[in-house]
C-alpha cells in the first residue's frame, strides 16, 4: 500500500470541490477494500506511473453528488449520468490527481500522470489499470456521498 | 447580434480562470470578427439553443496560455497542445457556457447547451455550427492572451 497518496490525494479533493462546486467534503475513516466494483454510479481512473511504481487513483461518485456537483459546475443539471457528467467526473480526476501530483513533487516524487479513465452504471467495476491493495477513502458532502481508491503495485 | 451575452459571458469566463487557475483576465475592446479562422491554436465551442435563437461561443487559446492554465489547473505541463489541453479547454468552454446560462437565466432566458466541440492548429476554422455576425472578445492575461467570441444566427 502505498499511504504516501493517502494525504495529497485527500487535500487535492478537498481543494477542487471547495474551489469549483463550493462543497466541503469530510473524509470518513481509511480502510482496505476488498471489492472491485465501484461504490457510485459513475467513476474516473488516473494513473501515476513513476521509475518503480505505478499507483492507480479513482474517484467514484454517487448518482446525486456528481449531478449537484455538475450543476454547481456548469449551471445545468442533466437528469442522469450523461456525457456532460463523464467529461467532468473526468476533468475533476485531472484535478485531483494534479493536485496530489503537485504535492507529491514538493515532497521529492516525480510522476507522470495518464489520461483519465471514466466508467458508469449500477455495480460497475473500477476501471483501474493495476492489480494491487487498495485503500478506500470515504467522503460525505452536503449532497451525499463519494469514494476515493489508491491502489498500488 | 446578440448583446445579450456579453456580460453574462465576460463574467463568466473571468470568474472560472480566476477561481480555478488563479488568472486574472483583463477584457479587451469589443469588436466584430469578420475572419472565421480562430486567433489562439486551441478552441471550445459550444452553443446555446433557445426557443427562438441559436447563439454559439468559442474560447480560444494561445499556446502558452492554453499550457500555463493546463499546469495552474492539473499541475503537469504538457509540451504541446495534446488530448489532456483539448479535453481541459472542452471542460472550461463547459463552465464558461454554464457560468453565462446561470446569469442569462436570472435575467429570465432560457437555453440548453450543447457538449463542446474542440479544434486544434495554427489558424484553424472556429468550428461554429451557425452562420452569423461574431462578436470578439479579446482577452489579456499574465501569460498572454485569449479571445471569446459570440455568433448569433
Amino acid at each position: 500500500m502505498d499511504v504516501r497518496f493517502v494525504n495529497p490525494v485527500l487535500d487535492s479533493i478537498i481543494n477542487v470541490l471547495s474551489t469549483m462546486a463550493n462543497m466541503t467534503p469530510e473524509p470518513g475513516a481509511l480502510s482496505i477494500k476488498e471489492d472491485t466494483h465501484a461504490l457510485g454510479v459513475v467513476t474516473g481512473v488516473i494513473d501515476f506511473k513513476g521509475p518503480n511504481e505505478h499507483v492507480s487513483t479513482a474517484i467514484s461518485f454517487s448518482k446525486h453528488v456528481a449531478l449537484e456537483i455538475t450543476e454547481r459546475m456548469l449551471r445545468t443539471r442533466p437528469d442522469d449520468i450523461d456525457e456532460i457528467v463523464e467529461d467532468l467526473v473526468g476533468e475533476i480526476s485531472n484535478m485531483m490527481a494534479g493536485g496530489a501530483k503537485g504535492k507529491l513533487e514538493a515532497e521529492g516524487y516525480d510522476f507522470e500522470l495518464t489520461l483519465p479513465s471514466v466508467a458508469t452504471g449500477e455495480n460497475h467495476e473500477v476501471p483501474h489499470r493495476i492489480e494491487g491493495k487498495t485503500i478506500l477513502l470515504p467522503f460525505k458532502t452536503d449532497a451525499g456521498e463519494f469514494f476515493v481508491e489508491i491502489r498500488s503495485n
